[in-house]
């Protein structure tokens, strides 16, 4: 397998940044060339809050079903476009990334064989940018996503979060006070979609009963029953950590690309 | 020389990141050992807007200073700690990496052996953190630096500025009302270390004549005059692009560590 | 953890090159400073066959027993110093890299905190550096080794083995003919270091009873029996492959570092 | 401009390395789109004794030029397919990494997009390689070639060459008897692609007046004006250093590619 650190010019982010991407086009010591990226499919993989570009690489489901791994950074961005200049991560992942890649990598060439998947905070962005492009993702996987809208909703400059201050969801996520009812809110945008008949990606979740996530991966489970979105939901025991994750993520990609 | 590129988690950022260095600790090929870190000076180098660290690396000065340098990643934070949470971008370069390096590689252990450059959105982040640790730096070198806070006083959402947008410089900057009133500028901190007999870092400022930051520069150079503050002052032919900033690095290391 | 990747200029391979460092100095989101790398014990960990510094990063280790890991890159050379100008791994990795990580980061100062490991051809790789420098490596583990030296022996220029060709073994090992009485064998390095009276590192084995190697770690099992060498010495159900030395770098660590 | 550090299995080598490529596929701050790879011109470029990839970018005639660079890592190997297993230099960069560069980027599709350059130990590399493959490359740049064949052959054993010993030029060239007459010549590469009326790439060639390699320079000069092969060369005040390969590489791009 090939490993690329990308570092380019990032027009959505008004900078300079990285990405990564693995690629399983040599064949090791019995073989002479290279595979072709052509006929492979590209799978989006999303890090988690804190994370980053190639700290969680799922080498085996790559090599396994031959499939190439696109691997951004977007800091502790949650995958949106925040208010600010060069905060446009959304626009980075689901329009730059994917044009820089088919154009120079002759990778996700379409719906069809272009999915996106993450863990954490970066389910959350699988959810958002699958659904903010669903003619560009075909398939949705989120693990333990962080459906954190309801939580931060009317949240105000006095309160004290935990994780990150009201500032910080601000800029991220936009007004507090509508942030449920916009395009960030997942189930706004599944509405958006039904309402204008559009395609919706297929969507896999998946959460362990012991993640403090839960009730919310469950909440975004009943939505799409009550919208009658077809979904994939596994709710198993497990917490919010990498054993988990390296389970499902097995699972996501066997749903994704089928039995290898 | 040895090049290192390190990724660590940031507290200060909240997240993982990276930084490189430069340590002049190897002899090449006419030698069999390598030379200790601990006899070293060290230079933290600020990219600018849109930059990152390794892509402005002066090897020569490097070399013929025998120093290490220290490159942070800062986004397009101009090196101050934002609203939100991890954001905390002068922390990280004035404390974080000082002890990072300090307790790893036993570099830059006291204002005397610990100075900070930069160049534009980095020469104000070397003027502005050398100022907030004056204990911490020795010497500033800001090259072709922007000094924007009188810009973007008083802005408000509806403006267009032409670089970034509101959001962004009330980010970084916080409330932009009283943003020359408060550390945030320069001058602000000059006059509180004044007022409070507090040691300063020697200062070295330079600015292209033909630089669109030039009147921002004197106006600096003016109020350090005016404040009977001692700096080296450079201005002559030139613009705001490497050419210059090649020069100058020079000029500034120079002046930092003498004719060597 | 910190991952460092260090490009320097090698004196004993001749050239530019690089290895990786991981110190578990940084310590997450709870806290605010970092380790100094002065409390904390060095493993040398090399790669194998066909393998490079970074494929095999045993991270939960390093983060359970806190201690820092070095990983060269030593290509395909046995670690050994091999005929040609600016082959000298072994110099490469006993010498030069001890003199480098302890000048510039303070880590392995001396046998009581500086070990080895490594798996096949870093198995041997381990086992012979340990024995070169007994002064310096107090602890060996050797994991699946490749102890081949009987193997080669005597091997012709017209002899077409299935791994590499006899040219190869020849720049690594020198001449084939003297290749097991010089200290290229380890059975060789430990008479010699007994006939001096000299300190011999503790030395962990193991193998897997499926592995191809399996009777070349026996019989230097034996040998060790033979001249009353205390050792450790594991064998167990198990391949030539990464499920088996994820388990047992966990058993070779404790063993190195008594239980956390 | 795009920066690629990319590690793969080389199977010419028979182990994982790396190699980097720059590709002018961004168009920073103004623009929101990438350019694809299809319509760039690629120059391999190779480094010199003690280098690696990296180390000498011209990112000037990238820019200019709008070309696709490619840097092998190729150690200490003379660009040839030394005498061991694993040390096939030679079919690494003339081979393997045009077909993965032509399969993976879509770059260097054909002799007429496709050219190479190094210098120092990188020109003898850029000359012998294009020769190898000149249906490959179309155009050779060799900047203060390291034409040492003559100076090689019939060594000894016992000889105590300066820059590295006698198993270190077997290693790379083979039997130093038969050097000159072999193929490892690139004068003999000239011969047989003349007699088998083989088309012969475009070769520019410089060297300084004051680097040591001038003599052999001017004597493949003066071969190639006896076998009346076309070809540029420069001979003009300067050292075997940076700063005249960095005057010449611009000289040699302009001749490839054209008055930019």
């Amino acid at each position: 397998m090939s490993y690329f650190r990308i570092e380019y010019f990032s027009n959505a982010l008004c900078r300079q940044t990285s990405f990564d991407v693995l690629i399983p086009n040599d064949r090791g010591i019995d073989s002479s060339g290279f595979y072709p990226t052509d006929t492979m499919h590209t799978l989006f993989l999303l890090h988690g809050y804190t994370g980053k570009a190639g700290n969680w690489v799922p080498e085996d489901v790559v090599q396994k079903y031959r499939i190439a791994i696109v691997m951004p950074n977007a800091e502790n961005s949650f995958y949106l476009n925040g208010l600010s200049s060069g905060h446009a991560y959304q626009t980075m992942v689901g329009e730059e990334l994917v044009d820089y890649v088919r154009k120079t990598f002759h990778l996700a060439r379409c719906r069809e064989d272009t999915f996106i998947a993450g863990m954490s905070m970066g389910g959350f962005g699988a959810l958002h940018t699958g659904l903010a492009y669903p003619e560009t993702f075909g398939k949705i996987a989120a693990l333990s996503s962080a459906l954190i809208v309801h939580d931060i909703a009317h949240m105000k400059p006095s309160d004290n979060p935990v994780v990150a201050n009201y500032d910080y969801y601000r800029e991220c996520f936009g007004d507090l006070e509508t942030v449920e009812s916009r395009e960030t809110n997942p189930e706004v945008q599944i509405q958006l979609l039904k309402a204008r008949g559009g395609i919706i990606p297929d969507i896999f979740m998946c959460c362990g009963t012991e993640d403090f996530l839960l009730e919310s991966n469950r909440s975004m489970h009943e939505f799409l029953l009550k919208e009658q979105i077809e979904h994939t939901y596994y709710e198993n025991s497990g917490n919010h950590d990498m054993a988990f994750w390296s389970e499902y993520i097995v699972k996501a990609v066997e749903w994704m690309f089928g039995k290898a």
